[in-house]
């Protein structure tokens, strides 16, 4: 009876820190420094807010993701609440052969002239392999002192260093009419 | 009594139709010509699959989403099923003043010379106005002389003329070994 009890407690504890994790949003990898923040599970699902490029040599193609908190605050014109995460998933801007081809075989029919489709290849890339994850956790009370934004950034699942870390808020500082969120939502 | 039998005929005709239109998934708008295709309605919150930036003239930045079924296939490395839908939604790249910037001043900390950075925000975008959305939907038997995809373009809720809803078929043709669709899920 004793090891039944036993079993029951610690089937109790699995099942109360699996539900804590899914209720925190936490997930079983390392924290990032400083801010503390793990990637949140699921993000990859979460809807588009928008697309960049950054230009060489950065050279990687961007689309912001947001959880419904975070969706539902761009949508209504609302601050962001705590809880709001914003995520950036950056890609290698790669030259498509593959697409350049039928771009080329295209802008021909449509009279485009050889200068005009070296420029349109030379401009045109897809997103290549994943450089880094990055996310901004809004919570007011704990990150109080950075505008109530956490900050994280994540490559191949691993945190970046302190570093890294140490320069994000000073690069959404200009941003702080809007509440240090420079990217506006597309339609 | 005969009026409020008419009247209930009446009310049972809207419920049928509305519903009939929830479970076809169409939307009240125009449909595009030869495939007959309407805007499939919460396309803006499916998942996204990838993006990438078309060169000028063109020079946009699009997106491609996925419905559920599109998504499904594309994580399982499953054939597209009937019903699968890919939405490309694509935006006027432009140029932020504001995110150029701070990208200069990041750049500079980082010791890049003028040249380069010069470059850096010469090469740099963002998603401005919506250009247009298109779509490619799977049913084999409708679809069946190109190759089970319906493809439908549309600008401001409206659909594009027939000239070039004959383009894409021609166009996606070449990538036949991955049953017509270029797009390659990223991570």
């Amino acid at each position: 009876m004793r090891r039944k009890t036993f079993f029951l407690v610690v089937v109790a504890i699995v099942v109360g820190v699996v539900a804590y994790k899914a209720a925190s949003g936490q997930t079983d990898g390392e924290a990032a420094p400083i801010y503390g923040i793990k990637i949140p599970p699921g993000y990859r699902d979460w809807r588009m807010i928008s697309i960049a490029h950054v230009g060489e040599p950065v050279n990687d193609l961007r689309v912001k993701l947001g959880n419904d908190l975070a969706i539902k605050a761009y949508r209504e014109g609302t601050p962001f609440p705590d809880g709001a995460i914003i995520a950036r998933l950056a890609y290698k801007a790669v030259t498509s052969e593959e697409n350049n081809k039928v771009f080329r075989v295209a802008a021909e029919k449509q009279g485009l002239t050889p200068n005009q489709i070296e420029k349109l290849l030379a401009g045109s890339f897809v997103a290549g392999p994943a450089t880094n994850v990055q996310f901004m956790v809004k919570d007011l009370r704990k990150y109080a002192s950075t505008g109530g934004w956490g900050f994280a950034e994540f490559a191949d699942g691993k945190p970046s260093g302190e570093a890294v870390h140490k320069t994000c808020f000073v690069c959404h500082a200009p941003a702080k009419a809007r509440d240090f969120v420079f990217t506006r939502d597309s339609p």
